[in-house]
């Protein structure tokens, strides 16, 4: 008896770090929500709004992560690599520090207008973070759902893909058409900013890959 | 008596870290001195000799950093984790390397002037440095001091915090003020560097937190 | 006969990881001899064929990490350790991302023309991926050759102070004698990036150089 309250508590102790991912991955979905508003807003003041609440959500980004980190140190047995799990979810934390920053830049910036590139971009960063909740939410059953979960891991590495050929081009006509030069830098920053997400996010990606390999 | 020996030299062997990871501390705090130095400094030929001091720093830094390498690897028991040993060093010497590249910066870019946000994100850095001397002084009785060291991790994160309203204050000013665009350039980079800086330091701060939380 | 079997089978697990090492190191080599080529070609159509061949080349390079990871988690024992294994391949893949990111940045920017410190910075990256396959080359007798292989990296990082120098005097010269501010982004922006890559070869000697450490 006392051994399978022993296991009970083994199986309880691992089950709490699900929740937290998804937590996690719901606020950064949060977060690149309110980017793609903010992309789509003209008025300055209303963008100043929507700035902050992604800075709120970055903070609770932050505690979830803390509360991850807490967990982990408390645990003997974590449902996957210790390591794995840690770098996860720093990754995850700093996929949503990514879209905070992108944030900022066009705060700090204030571009005589928002291209639509950049509209773009902020909506692939929106599709990456659906396809990360709905990869963390399979997490419980990762075995059975190893494939489907692969397939939301390549779909954010095309999204990758995707955002380096708009960034590209983006890049070429900015260089090409626009003669101011500050306007030229706030636009190559905020682009840079963005497409870097899409790249961390793909780096996301990939660690949960590396963890599907190491189960099979 | 032979077991008595044993564990001596296994003190003794713990004991070699603590003194390397203050003398890296110090090494980081030269720097961040004499990066405050060259922010108010206004001469052109000095200000080259300053940049020439923070190198040196620098290069004793690597030093000190190769030393702990070494004796990691000689070591078989460390007093933390040996990833942690590792990374802790590891981030010092880039918060040093940090400091250098601000440092080179402006040597590099030679902007018209030193605007004062520059000399104040400097003394942010040289605060991060004292607070990093006197965590890592306390590292010999971590058990016993960790609540002072933690409180020490925290005022540096908090720094990380005024480094990134006073980047984003100087780089609205900047980019509403500044109409050469070529200086824009300069003083962006210069800025983006010093303020990489106290980020950086922050990342130090929270291996050690690690640390603690590991050793708690 | 059973055991000898067994042992047989770990051998030639532990060889796999040799040859593809080696594959990783030609196909970075492949990319930076192509990037010298970019540096020197003056024809926009041509240009554009070589950043072809230099994303063939990152392709291929794609493909190899894939394969070393696979064996990775296949194999039990690895002739170096695991994380040393993976971190060593991953620092390789990165470095040909890095060559592929400074060609990308030629073609996306189109300087009116490519400055003679542009070829050179190639041309130190070139050499870099030479040490690095002659490196590699002779992983399969690491302790034998661990002197010969250690230099190897030290020429590396020699590079990367070179490169380095190059790079502070080509922007100082940038800043000082380009009038054009669209034009300095850019060939601030392709100078930068030549000068992270050989920064990250560095970085992959830096690895090597642990593993002989540990090794020893």
């Amino acid at each position: 008896m006392k051994i399978d309250r022993f296991f009970q508590l083994f199986v309880v102790k691992e089950k709490k770090f699900f929740p937290l991912y998804i937590e996690l991955s719901k606020n950064i979905l949060a977060g690149a929500n309110r980017l793609v508003d903010l992309t789509m807003e003209q008025d300055e003041i209303k963008r100043l709004e929507i700035a902050r609440a992604i800075k709120a959500c970055e903070r609770d980004g932050d505690k979830t992560m803390a509360t991850i980190l807490e967990e982990l140190y408390k645990t003997f047995v974590t449902p996957f690599d210790r390591e794995d799990v840690h770098q996860l979810a720093s990754r995850m934390d700093s996929f949503l520090d990514f879209i905070n920053d992108s944030a900022k830049k066009i705060s700090i910036y204030q571009p005589t207008c928002i291209d639509e590139a950049m509209v773009q971009m902020a909506k692939l960063i929106e599709k990456d973070a659906e396809l990360l909740v709905e990869a963390v939410s399979q997490f419980e059953e990762l075995n059975k759902r190893a494939d489907a979960i692969s397939d939301l891991c390549k779909r954010i590495g095309d999204i990758e893909h995707e955002g380096d050929d708009l960034y590209e081009d983006y890049m070429s006509h900015l260089f090409t058409q626009e003669k101011n030069a500050i306007e030229v830098i706030k636009k190559k920053n905020i682009i840079q900013s963005l497409e870097d997400t899409t790249d961390h996010a793909k780096s996301v990606a990939e660690v949960i890959r590396t963890i599907i390999v190491k189960q099979a």
